[in-house]
């Protein structure tokens, strides 16, 4: 490929035909391209050959093409006039098995066009993959729920394209990054082989598929491309994550952390990749905690407890009255509790801590977040110690796995010199929140990156950006796949880490100085 | 590629997904056949991949892959069973203006499952190449002639499967070796600017498609190749033709002569090839003489005349009594009248030699070759003056057409050692009566060879021999076009080769001979 190649859109003006070089059209243009990308070799579609003819004749040879290469293999996908180049649209996709986020990009100008997201409407089938991969086994069901996600990124197309003043028609490539799971139902690949033992996937590396035969509404020949998984554990939204993140690009050691129901995990450097992944517990998702959701307008995203005064300082999205609240607040929810006392070193709240916004309901405990009053949605907002329960068996799960991890290549956590955080709600996680409770090392703030959805920016970033290609095929190949031994060992970690922040309070200095000066402070 | 390899379809035993290996099952698969075949690289579309993991289960990992390769790239395009393998079809096909031949060919033994012939449908719309690229140009009209074609070849798969006991469900490749305008009408590519200066088919090389993308009813997973051209003039039915007559693997110099409404001609040996194609005229395809047909039963393709009692020697196709005459019986029978001066030196008909055989109708001289009483169709069989001045063009044309291309790379005819005679009559011309009109050169007779429909030929064997692939791509590069320049020195040949055998006999030196003694004996 041609390294200064800053775009899929490759502007070629062809030699006009002549006696003396009478090429036919299709294998003139690709000539031409070829010699302009640096590259033996590039698919076109009959229905694009179809339509060469007339196009080249009436724009004068001079075009502007639309190239992608995916698993060492170019493709035209389409031709543009070069005098008057139209918008050429990308889609990119975060396929998650509860939310869905879509991004419109200009291809040529790299702009966001708008961005939009969606609960996946597989949820009616089932709210966790397991559900759905046996739906999927039933009669019909695959069927179904690919029509179902097929719908939803079709509603989405249309929504974004109206926004954005452009015509489906203009939107080219869809790039998805999605776990692997996902994405196998979004191609109606059959799941079931996945969640038995040895736990198969279909397809690691699916290709470049066309938009249409998957029912994707887009332009005529547009076409679809899935991020490579590792595994049936390991998707293509992590591969798209580190894609974004770099960790493949660089020196130093380095961590990437995705935090969903799952918390998925890599470590390494330019020379080598090792991840896992693990049941982080749907806690950080907003399924379970009564009051937990998706960011979204009003959602409560981040926390803060004024020692002396006890006020709550609730910032939510949009800064619509609170009606309930994300993975960001719950932890920074935590860790405020924590340093104020208000829950215990298991997590437990105390009472008198707590003061009268603990309340107890059906026998369980609970403290009053947000008032009836000043509720968006009628409801007071109350976290219970159930909901809090479940957060500390997710911390405690994702600082095992980290732990576990580090541990296995012999490292330790303050050899790590970057630490990147991300998923759906990243863009909002505080990292010195995260520490607090003991879900993340206690390691130099400096050293972590709040990365946001790495999985859609390293899909968007990929719809813009040629040179990324050639890095997801060595970048999957050199990522080895650390299949978790929950053995007494590691649970023995486990329940280690389910203390605030640690039984091991050593390993958390900060913390322990921020916990000993608030204790003196009240 | 393996050299080894001796068939498109390749045994392969996977090793079963374990904990240890849990690559993908498409993954999987194409990683043992790319080891197998040696590629780095084979395309799977995604109805192949939705099918993949029942049936490797099913099959137990024993598969026998149907894989192909065509302009450098290779396709996986069905899987059956290694243990009780099904019979694999593929579907050769010369694609002719008028007449279209159709084979259908075990993959695996390699054997003729049977063959079928039709007239081109597209004839209904015009008999000739050009009327057609100009309906193309109407509304509609391209779709219609894709149509009619498509259709053509469905009933003749229809008939075939019928005939071999197959389904068509069983064809999983369809081979098309036809000229550049037919091939573009199949593939609904726009052919007008192939009869426009500077004559740009929409493309050379159109790498491979899907059968039911055409219409073709054959597998659901079905490809379709068609062989490359080198340009509007010079289709790939020659370049199969070439694959066949094995020009481009040869050390000797050798010519390759393709006679139908185009003589193409190919001239050359492993070093490099030249290729020139002009109209010889309608004659030799059955186009022009009211008694022509294409070959088929009751025509007659042999013609002798008794010197001394003046019987003709007829042999039609199938012993049926005749009802017309095909090319090489046109040639035979022209080389008879010659050879006893029933013709004259210009082709015109002696009427005193032709005795009672000579008729004259409308004020143009004829020769009764079938009475009324003999004949298969009710009507006398009557070859015009008319008729025979339109053989002697065409036998011009091609002479002039050899003679030029010989002397373009500074060659004679004698340093040709072997000429290859090739069409779709071509399974029965006489090279001997060729020579004595003067249409091909008086070499050693022991040089010619009769290659019949080489076209069909080139494309059957490709459905069978994988090493074949490989050459195509440079065969086709290294042949060079020389475009016909119908200067005034062209024109001088031409005109000298209208008389029969030439002006110059001393050209034809047993021809002479066979004259002489002919003269001498009656």
């Amino acid at each position: 490929m041609d390294p200064d190649m800053d775009s899929w859109l490759v502007k070629v003006t062809l030699t006009p035909p002549s006696l003396a070089d009478n090429s036919a059209d299709t294998d003139r243009l690709l000539r031409a391209l070829k010699r302009q990308i640096g590259c033996d070799q590039i698919q076109i579609s009959l229905e694009l050959m179809r339509r060469l003819p007339e196009k080249l004749r009436q724009w004068q040879y001079a075009v502007q093409a639309l190239c992608f290469k995916t698993g060492g293999q170019w493709h035209l996908i389409d031709l543009f006039d070069a005098t008057a180049p139209p918008i050429v649209a990308g889609l990119a996709v975060d396929l998650g098995t509860s939310r869905v986020v879509v991004r419109l990009m200009d291809m040529d100008s790299q702009k966001n066009l708008g961005e939009t997201t969606f609960d996946n409407p597989q949820t009616v089938i089932g709210p966790d993959i397991l559900t759905r991969i046996h739906y999927a086994d039933t009669n019909d069901g695959l069927t179904k729920l690919q029509k179902l996600i097929v719908d939803g990124i079709n509603n989405a197309i249309v929504e974004l394209c109206q926004t954005a003043e452009i015509s489906r028609s203009q939107i080219h490539l869809v790039v998805v990054a999605g776990n692997t799971a996902m994405t196998h139902l979004l191609l109606g690949l059959e799941p079931r082989w996945m969640i038995r033992e040895p736990y198969i996937p279909v397809v690691n590396q699916p290709g470049l598929l066309v938009a249409r035969e998957l029912g994707v509404e887009a332009a005529s020949g547009a076409r679809l491309m899935v991020f490579p998984n590792v595994g049936s554990y390991f998707g293509g939204d992590l591969i798209a994550g580190i894609l974004y993140a770099g960790l493949h690009q660089q020196a130093e050691m380095a961590i990437l952390v995705d935090v969903g129901t799952n918390a998925e995990v890599v470590l390494g450097n330019q020379d080598w990749l090792i991840a896992c992944a693990g049941a982080a517990g749907p806690a950080l998702e907003g399924g379970v905690t009564r009051m937990g959701m998706m960011a979204g307008p009003g959602v409560i995203d981040q926390v803060s407890i004024d020692t002396q005064s006890g006020r709550y300082d609730l910032h939510t999205i949009d800064g619509k009255p609170p009606v309930g609240i994300c993975g960001s607040g719950l932890i920074d929810l935590a860790a405020q509790l924590h340093l104020n006392g208000m829950i215990d070193l298991r997590g437990k709240l105390v009472a008198e801590k707590c003061g009268n916004r603990f309340v107890r309901q059906k026998e369980i405990n609970g403290l009053l977040v947000v008032s009836e009053e000043e509720s968006g949605k009628g409801d007071a907002l109350v976290i219970t110690q159930v909901d809090i329960d479940s957060l500390i068996r997710s911390k405690a799960a994702m600082y095992t796995i980290l732990e576990t991890i580090v541990l296995h290549v012999g490292l330790t956590f303050d050899m790590i010199e970057t630490f990147g955080v991300a998923g759906t709600f990243g863009s909002f996680i505080n990292p010195e929140s995260a520490i607090t409770i003991g879900m993340l090392p206690d390691l130099p703030r400096e050293r972590f990156k709040v990365l946001g959805n790495s999985s859609l920016e390293g899909a968007a970033r990929l719809l813009t950006t040629p040179s990324l290609a050639d890095e997801i095929g060595p970048l999957r190949d050199n990522l080895t796949y650390l299949e978790l031994n929950v053995n007494q060992e590691f649970m023995n970690r486990f329940s280690a880490a389910k203390f605030l922040p640690h039984t091991d309070i050593s390993r958390f200095p900060t913390v322990s100085v921020a916990l000993s000066s608030r204790a003196e402070g009240s």
